[in-house]
């Protein structure tokens, strides 16, 4: 049976309407207006209605980037939305008028990277994407890893340099500060010395082979190498999947990420060492994950 | 039913039969001769027939400090014992006459915590032992976590300063290189400028109040407590158990360690915060932990 599949972003609502084997039938979306949370509801129903009028997919999957409890009910904050111990699931269910499962947007995509994308077939996988942040995803012997207060797999907190950059969860030297999306454009903005760069504007000067855009992207690649590194030694994945904006630069990024990775990797050359792929599903990769969450265990939570 | 449970350590291989509440009912324990394998599996029947003549308590769990595979049949590798590539569980079967479950020692110990100790009721266990290194072990939803290859929850070897000290597994700057009891010990020798110092005259030092002792042991918690800061954004474990010998110095230990801890706790006042605490059941987690796993699932591996 389909499923219906809502990723809430920073900047973009987008739904789509998934089948049982991951492919996208429908899609849509909606801006997000961050500022009026009541806003966002309204654009989800609107989105559900577009896409489902009849109501038919049962379920609504709905991911957020947001630090969820362990049922899935209550928001207890959101980075980009003014969400505070918010009932999230109660609103939404209202305003839907049939059931939600709510997931975290990382996990929701590495959930559907798990089931239809790079992460197929892996006994334990570790999902890690680099965009504005870095988020991450822990599926281990096909079950979402969400911890004791719902928010497992927060990866890119975990620390790489002591002491360092300030994060905004208010600790120092996180992964993400060196190895997101926004980490790579402050630095390839610095060593090019061109504060107006754009996402495009240093594709293309890798793509030139820049070796200044090219240094940007090792030290990055670098610091996401030791940051698995030292995840691998908690959940131990055999795969180990690469996403977000960054990931366009495709298998590249693998390749540098898993050089750094290996030089660092505790206990090498006497254990089995994780595969590093990039993720196939890009950003549809949330509403697939969360539409297929919602077909598989529609009622967690009380 | 009563189980029997072993666990092969550096310098000791102890066993214990164990009732269904988790307490000894008796045991026993041979030296460790590390040089000979054969003389391991040997000194383990001999155990075992000791304790269960009769072989009434049928499969019998095995605790031993190695890397092992998913299947819990093969050891990768042990760093004190010469085992390569070894076909521990074939070896144990046909030594005992008997079916055998294998675990890793501090994965071991960690779920005779769940079970019977301090970490009881935990929905996600984070348990970490300061002893010769940093061992580690997860548990979350009633289920022990062994990751992909089999070697999830070596916490000791997540990396707290980059480029730091050398550790045994190839790497630098490893969490067990600073919160050991090893590495207390080392510091603790420095700081009281005596190469002599034995665990039990640090011990003495710290309750006579001695300001460098104190110095040594908030140092190596606030590694701990850095450690765990990283650790959480991981799994996110509502309870944090930790063991090993330098656990004896009881109570204190979890508050330092919380303190430094909370202090690089990411998105703190957010979110709920892990409880910390000792463990309860000292040297006997392993054999306990392992006859437990042996009651409870006798049947994994092909």
């Amino acid at each position: 049976v389909n499923a219906l599949g809502i990723d809430i972003g920073g900047t973009t609502i987008a739904g789509a309407l998934v089948d049982a084997g991951g492919a996208i039938l429908e899609s849509s979306a909606r801006p997000t207006t961050a500022t009026r949370p009541e806003g966002i509801i309204e654009a989800v129903a609107d989105l559900v209605a577009e896409l489902d009028p009849e109501g038919s997919a049962g379920t609504v999957g709905v991911a957020v980037a947001a630090f969820l409890d362990r049922t899935r009910s209550n928001v207890f904050f959101s980075p980009n939305i003014s969400w505070v111990d918010f009932p999230l699931r109660q609103a939404l269910t209202e305003a839907l008028s049939r059931p939600v499962r709510i997931e975290n947007d990382a996990n929701a995509a590495g959930w559907g990277e798990f089931r239809f994308g790079a992460g197929r077939g892996a006994q334990s996988l570790m999902m890690l994407t680099m965009g504005t942040g870095v988020g991450g995803a822990l599926v281990d012997e096909g079950r979402l890893i969400i911890g004791g207060f719902g928010s497992a797999g927060e990866l890119g907190h975990i620390v790489i340099e002591p002491g360092g950059r300030p994060c905004g969860c208010g600790n120092r030297g996180c992964l993400e500060q060196y190895a997101s999306g926004t980490a790579l454009m402050r630095i390839a903005r610095d060593y090019l010395e061109d504060p107006g760069l754009t996402p495009d504007g240093l594709a293309r000067a890798l793509e030139a082979g820049d070796p200044r855009a090219m240094k940007a992207f090792v030290e990055v690649c670098d610091a996401m190498g030791r940051g698995i590194a030292s995840l691998v030694s908690v959940t131990d994945p055999d795969v180990v999947v690469i996403g977000g904006g960054v990931a366009k630069a495709g298998p590249i990024l693998a390749t540098l990420i898993q050089q750094h990775f290996e030089s660092h990797y505790p206990a090498g050359g006497k254990r089995p060492v994780a595969a590093m792929r990039v993720a196939t599903l890009g950003n549809t990769a949330g509403v697939i994950g969360a539409a297929d969450l919602a077909r598989i265990s529609p009622t967690l939570g009380p």
